[in-house]
């Protein structure tokens, strides 16, 4: 681990901190190449600017821990005798004024714990700047996520074979996730969103057990499997039995925004300009007032991470950040469409990165 | 959502707080019923001691917030503007001097926007206390859990009855989930541990795809799936094709201690108690050196929760509380073995949910 440990050290100089704050999470993985199930438990590395990391450890951990060659004193602590000695341990080893944490991985308790062992400390949300060491994928990284792509898409092609009206979204649902480990997912990026109906026009669903697909019915997909620490992401809306010529009509510009995301993608445009892109062609369809959300969001070790695909977002693209182009249209009286790619920025356009089909689709014919 | 939002209150009222802040989680499942993904999004439902509640909701999940039936103000915000403004619009409408957080499910983000929008906000880490409120577990609730064990259960016989020298712990994992979902799991309760031979003896192991079950080997599965928003957790320890003299003396003794906790657990006695009848049984064999852990931790909504069995814990167990019974010794250089059970406590002693067989088992013979 200690090339990336590099990375994180001097990001802490960058910052003019103490020491970068990693807890088990997107972050903590791509620096040592593990995971740890955290829970209740509080297990963080300490990386200062110079000189050599420090980290406190459950007791019950340590044999894990000690897979990671991990270079530096460590303070554990048992269950029994709870954390906070470890802290002050740390906090007598290792004296910090300002850390900078990642805001969107380290839960309260831990904050807490930090706040007394270290007089005065400052916290600092860094989330942005430590995140932002993943924004650029390396090819091995790219060559992962696409197979996590490739078995997501071999899983959602036995799903829409077998569908029929009067499934539930629920059945469906679970033979989505059976399909994705069968097919070789890892973990679920996260939990599926199977929904019909007007239930597709909720952005973040929940699959209901009492509801049967039946003629008609738009049936949005939005899940993915895990591969090699990368999260897939795809959506793609498809129609049960027949589709109305409204239906066609929402697909038709959804995917055209779609597309324009797609054209709009270089390195050096920014994040703005490609989601102005995608919303101007909902905007200037008859749909306008079912826009609900952004473009979308970097994809990676994190299912949402940076870039943030969004107006008002002055984030210039580089080659080597992934994100998904996943424009929607959403009307909670009928349904909603969304279709969800994923690119890879190059330095002349894009890679689109999932290869499944995107014309309109009608199931269960 | 009503009735359940007024525990909420009344503990605000109890902890002297102008509110109890909750974030999706298992807290907030259980008061609205419903379950979010949060990801970047803060999503926040405050609630005072007296007067309605108030929320900070992202705008894309108003519809589904919707269902909520919530009756407070909303103060909701796009993505494109971020989230500050809805936090100022809150300190507009509600000052807050003291709010009481879930320390383990609030991510420092959200600690963080407090903070900026409320001038002078003191945060208190209230977990034990908001999580207390889930301690004592209702019928309808206990249904939920055996019905989640059950069907985990069902799954781990399918599992067993399959297994064979020259399977990868990995392959075992990915079969394993498949199942739980064919039995009708809703979701994992945690990435289950799937370890065999010396991995066996890390407590929390991940799923190695290059190591092949040997004759002899023990196989330590440790996993469990959701039902209706419970989380089974379930532990077996089994080997493969045969077991050593020494195997079966570790089972025993892991078994005996396993026995002496469900002995001990009635309402009345403490988690300390629970616990030292545990342990001591590991301790006064000949591998007290193999202790690792603790006797269990409490389960419902969440996997790892209140009431924590250990030493030094003076909480006094109530019929209506569940925990896991797991004691294990743990040789790195060997093998490890857990047994863990669920226990439910009652006024005379403890029903076991678990009915999974426990004696010493061989599988692939």
């Amino acid at each position: 681990m200690t090339e990336r440990l590099q990375d994180y050290a001097a990001l802490a100089g960058r910052l003019g901190v103490d020491a970068v704050a990693l807890v088990p999470g997107p972050n903590f993985t791509r620096m040592t190449g593990h995971s740890f199930h955290s829970h209740e438990r509080p297990l963080v590395i300490l990386v200062p600017p110079e000189g050599p990391p420090a980290a406190i450890v459950p007791n019950l951990e340590l044999d894990s821990f000690a897979l990671l060659g991990f270079e530096g004193p460590v303070f554990d602590w048992r269950d029994q005798d709870g954390y906070a000695g470890a802290f002050a341990a740390l906090a007598a080893h290792m004296p910090l004024g300002r850390i900078a944490v990642e805001g969107q991985v380290m839960r309260v308790f831990v904050h807490h714990a930090f706040k007394t062992a270290f007089q005065g400390l400052e916290i600092v949300d860094a989330e942005a700047e430590i995140a932002g060491l993943r924004l650029c994928k390396t090819p091995e990284e790219v060559a992962a996520l696409e197979r996590a792509l490739a078995l997501s898409e071999a899983a959602l092609a036995e799903l829409l074979d077998g569908v029929r009206p009067g499934q539930t979204e629920k059945a469906l649902e679970s033979r989505l996730i059976q399909l994705l480990f069968h097919h070789g997912a890892e973990d679920l990026s996260f939990g599926p969103i199977v929904a019909a109906a007007e239930n597709s026009a909720l952005p973040h669903a929940s699959a209901r057990a009492d509801y049967a697909l039946k003629e008609g019915d738009a049936l949005l997909i939005d899940f993915g499997g895990r591969w090699g620490g990368f999260a897939a992401d795809i959506t793609r809306t498809v129609f049960v039995g027949h589709a109305s010529a409204e239906a066609e009509a929402v697909y038709a510009t959804v995917l055209a925004a779609n597309d324009a995301g797609q054209a709009a993608t270089r390195a050096g445009v920014t994040a703005h300009e490609v989601d102005d892109a995608v919303i101007s062609v909902l905007e200037a369809s008859p749909y306008a007032d079912r826009i609900r959300t952004k473009t979308g969001h970097g994809l990676g070790r994190d299912v949402h991470e940076a870039p943030y695909i969004m107006r008002g977002n002055g984030q210039v693209l580089e080659a080597g950040m992934v994100f998904t182009d996943e424009p929607g249209l959403y009307d909670t009286a009928s349904f909603g469409v969304r279709i969800e790619d994923v690119l890879l920025v190059t330095d002349t356009g894009c890679r689109q990165l999932t290869r499944f089909a995107r014309g309109l689709t009608v199931v269960a014919t």
